[in-house]
């Protein structure tokens, strides 16, 4: 889809299978903006992707009228601010309720993400303690939405921890069935297991959240070869 | 001091050696801002500290009429916003230029800072290696100021970037005087170098910034206990 609308030129470079990229595209979801997606391959990274993003060297990068921007939760607030006038909004104006949700939004990138990394690559007793602290930290996301009382983290409607958390969801339900662990249990957190499954149907995103058979395969993939040894002599 | 003047109730938990205090000072003298600050001690924190900072139980915490707000470029961005018509302004008004400097604050969080507790824990080798990395990511960030051409990360003034290293910069410079290791070479940083020195003078910020002999006398007590065998039988 060439996309040079009335939101300029807008492309994002991703790759279908990273919950990252996910974020980016629920956010442009949600405000209903055109772009050309641009399939990135690991292994064989694009110019213009090295280009866009020579720091880290990683996708999604957003790139609006030329302009790059990058890592998932920052493009997600551009999104938000470059198209202020495009509902909804997915800050509130209140300072301190965007603390609050940039402090959960970190917490998902600084915590939750790095434990599920440890039960995604672990094995055995490592893997059982990055699977400890996973469920430690969904807990206290079960209190923050048991604080709020709200039907999403930012109040009534989707914002910046919905999609943070959300674009990962369907990785987290999708590591548990692989790998037998049970992350988000639905009887110690059952506010956050509702949370998962509105969010699941919210309008608009069934086309943009992960394919649970794609990511299904890739990490039944990925820990086979965790597992196997090494090729070659 | 009690504050309870304009800016309504507002109090500062922290620890002086803290690095990550300065930067919430360092905001709120930039605004002219009055707080009480409560020194907190590590081996034993409060209860006000633990009640406002349940998750991770970490100072710097600003509690603004009775609420907390946690994390220091969290803080930085709630006083930026709680205080918008306070001037200077920390932040553009442009999204572009805030998603840069949400960027370039993320790098120093997430790249710059690891890599610093690597060299203050390292030994040998592996004090080496982190010196590398940090190196290597301060050249990036003389790229970054190579780019922008302007006196500050954030353009003419101090930003969100400025605010995030300044924060450190004397634990920076202190710890190359303990290790004997080049972290910012004036040589190959001249920028950086130079935008060093000129943080260190900039107005109102004298008296907030670390106190390099603290910081001389904790880092050399904090090399030593990692040298020295543990005390007892």
């Amino acid at each position: 889809m060439e996309a040079c609308g009335e939101e300029g030129q807008l492309k994002l470079l991703g790759a279908t299978r990273s919950p990252f990229l996910v974020r980016v595209r629920i956010a442009l979801a949600l405000k209903g903006i055109d772009y050309e997606f641009i399939e990135e391959d690991f292994q064989n990274k694009s110019q213009l992707l090295l280009q866009s993003n020579p720091v880290h060297k990683m996708i999604p990068v957003l790139i609006h009228n030329g302009k790059p921007v990058c890592e998932s939760m920052i493009i997600v607030q551009y999104i938000d601010e470059a198209w202020y006038s495009k509902a909804p909004n997915l800050m509130s104006k209140d300072p301190y309720d965007r603390a609050i949700a940039r402090f959960w939004s970190a917490f998902v990138d600084d915590k939750i993400v790095p434990c599920l990394r440890g039960v995604l690559n672990g094995q055995g007793e490592q893997q059982q303690k990055a699977a400890e602290e996973s469920v430690a930290n969904f807990l206290l996301l079960e209190e923050a939405l048991q604080t709020n009382g709200k039907t999403y983290f930012g109040g009534d409607e989707i914002g910046l921890v919905d999609i943070s958390l959300g674009g990962i969801v369907v990785f987290i339900k999708t590591m548990e069935k692989v790998t037998n662990i049970v992350l988000i249990d639905t009887d110690k957190m059952p506010l956050l297991s509702a949370w998962a499954e509105r969010f699941y149907k919210a309008d608009g995103l069934k086309d943009v959240l992960s394919d649970p058979a794609e990511i299904f395969e890739f990490i039944t993939g990925w820990r086979a070869k965790l597992t196997s040894p090494p090729a070659g002599n």
